[in-house]
């Protein structure tokens, strides 16, 4: 029969064995990173923010990145839309700032069951297509069983370099989450689990260029997407007051996956 | 700020609202089923079953089907391939008889959240062919990121009818589960959720044929499929010591989502 | 050294062999049909006819069609979205009444191939998703590289039944179509083939319903969709005067692909 | 009513419209190509190339390569697999040498159809799974409905630098095809074009790697690839007799399409 190992860390199915959970691993993968920000509305922001935390400034962060060379997935590739705001937790200990993820959208299944179930980040599926790059020109679309909801486009300006390069590289270099893992009760409401969770990672940029970013939301019927409707919806009707800036940048993603830890 | 709703369940992401809790809800689904049996080596197949549970027979099913009208996705549609044993959990009030599911591949990232985080269906995501179907011939092939992994073929014999039809009705109607949920802690080996779910689900057969079916299983590198190969290669070493019985059939498929229970 | 067999038809690659060329063949298919039909501007859509047809009526028919079962692909499966109007060509040995394609999308390259190429048929690629069903309600896009472009849904009424059913499987009978093959000259403007042809084919109706179908239309980019943005927006252009006919039908689809010849 | 345009070219469906013939035009996109050849027998070679071909030497390249940023795709991307041999072609004129392809599978219909239409290219539909990179290993599968055919791997020693770089680029630069453009009769066996096509195009490489390749084949069964499965068992067939050479390089690749000229 089996058992499982003390040592070890499992997903579902844990019955064909496990990982040794090995506290100097870490998830590394090549980035190309198209990040378009605004400005929003407070109270509408806030309606999505769970009390726990604070919302340290009205701005929404939509990122799509496309990474390659992945070494947990031996060298596969995915990408992924992050929908994200600054955040705060206060605990007992003091206070962590990092990215709070509304939503990450992502076209493969592996890295979003490893997301959710191991550190509460809110990652569902979408197509999202590779960027089309016709210099100066990028684009890419994110859609859902053949319904588009999203279309990002960049119009890249010069790249950025010397001084500016190595602000940009401090800038950009965060990407912790806090993310919140909550589990449902099994036949009945409530939750068996519900925690906010620690996680930090970091991109080494290389490459960057500042330009000219736009996002285009398509709500959608339930019909056409009857799970992510109403996020969509959500999405969309944030008010944009300002832009705040538009980057392409290309470099390493670091996780720090063992280092997660639960916020309390 | 978003506050939990108490009646509600909550899948992630939390914030954007969730679904009230009604027992009385069940998903409905027409589908078409590709079932082959076999017996195997006890031992081996223990191998794979924890300790919790009893091994009621040295017998797998492999099962593949295609799912379509399906409620809660507002007619969408996947295909999965089950492979499942027959179990026996023992609690302290009496047993359940249950197939446990030894992995589920689905072709849809949804079903495979709600059925992991609800439940505790081990549900990872493959390409499933649709059945391709030239009378008397169905053939479907399994393959992660084109590597296939498993091909299935049935060559259909005479319709059942009459009273086998009813017969066949009662032997294939039960599609119970008992899952095993197991959710990792954070930053350190073991787990936050371990449990045992009994999970009742069924289908209304309406057609039943039975035939001739095949199994062939290809196993893969880590490089083809660095999450699963070892589950392939488990599947793949299991002995066929006999071969039981092979049936297409189709109907209604019911889950009783609210009614699973956490066994004990 | 390869020869060619004087018996034989060939698409390329020729030199791995070719099909003996045999009249009786027919390519038959199972075929789920959605079909939305409406009243234009005649001078409009004239821009798209060439002069050697006639327009009967100036009417577009967008039907939908999900492919099972079919023979010449051993039982696999495809999907369609066909846009005709009624054309007439008058050749030296009178006339012959039949569909004119603008374009069809489907979703596999094999038949989009055997279309063009041997029976000018203008087949391009698109992402076409199976109906989703949430009876009464049926729903599908059509997409380019996530760029979703067609919606179109329908809302079934009655199922249609005795004389009426008779009715309709006479007037949907009929899928001829004519085709114009084009190819290209080789290093210079102008064609080295152009040539019309009539392509018979038909359906047999076993169960339909009448209903209220929607068309949308959404225009795309070039960077969207570099190759088919002006059909869309020559299609998405075309006023609606009046809806004519929604219908869904199921039957069985027969193409008498060597009796297709080009019209003098 | 549609009229040609006589100075444009068109591919179907014309009626909407053409693109100026532009002799000044070229295809241009970045490539990574991963290519290993073998020599194999003569005899076993020789039947699938046509009598108006000499075989050079009995030499097989397979090459898998990933285009992105094309141009003419307005920054769109595909993948192809190149399976050729060279060849020389003797007319009235004298002779031309170039690479014959066998078969050319492409992840992408649009580049199929030019390619088949314009130059003879016998581009047939294939699912090709972006190169896996987990440095010094390389993978790729070749898949059709879910049923791989090819797999090929690649373990890169070091980069070629300096002068051996200089002879690389020489020695990898040309591209030139020779297609074999055959659009068969309507309603009848045999052809009404056939022609050999000269079709100039070539790579400036700028990096290099030598390394370790590997290539796998498995046959499928016509239910499987009903159209496809004799390609893949003929060039499955073909004894290796010995590796030639196994190459990474990146770049850019030009076609200089409007130059291609017919063979006589």
């Amino acid at each position: 029969m089996f058992r499982l190992n003390n040592d070890s860390t499992y997903l579902m199915p844990a019955h064909f064995g496990g990982y040794a959970f090995d506290p100097s691993y870490k998830a590394t993968q090549r980035a190309t990173m198209l990040s378009v920000s605004f400005e929003t509305d407070r109270a509408e922001l806030e309606r999505y923010i769970p009390e726990e935390l604070e919302l340290r400034a009205p701005e929404v962060q939509v990122s799509m990145t496309q990474l390659t060379e992945i070494n947990w997935l031996s060298g596969g590739h995915y990408n992924l839309v992050l929908v994200s705001v600054p955040a705060r937790f206060t605990g007992k200990k003091g206070h962590v700032d990092a990215a709070y993820p509304l939503v990450v959208w992502e076209n493969r299944t592996a890295p979003i069951l490893t997301g959710r179930e191991q550190t509460g980040v809110p990652k569902i599926f979408a197509d999202i297509e590779d960027l089309h790059i016709y210099r100066p020109h990028y684009a890419t679309s994110v859609s859902y069983e053949g319904n588009t909801f999203l279309s990002m486009t960049f119009e890249a300006g010069g790249s950025i370099t010397g001084k500016d390069l190595e602000q940009t590289k401090v800038q950009l270099r965060s990407l912790d989450l806090i993310g919140w893992r909550y589990i449902p009760k099994v036949g009945a409401p409530g939750a068996d689990l519900s925690q906010f969770i620690y996680f930090p990672q970091w991109i080494e940029v290389e490459k960057a260029y500042m330009g000219k970013g736009t996002l285009q939301w398509t709500e959608l019927s339930p019909m056409q997407n009857p799970r992510q409707h109403q996020i969509i919806s959500a999405l969309a009707s944030l008010p944009v007051k300002k832009n705040i800036q538009s980057v392409l940048a290309e470099g390493e993603v670091v996780l720090d996956t063992t280092q997660a830890r639960v916020l309390e």
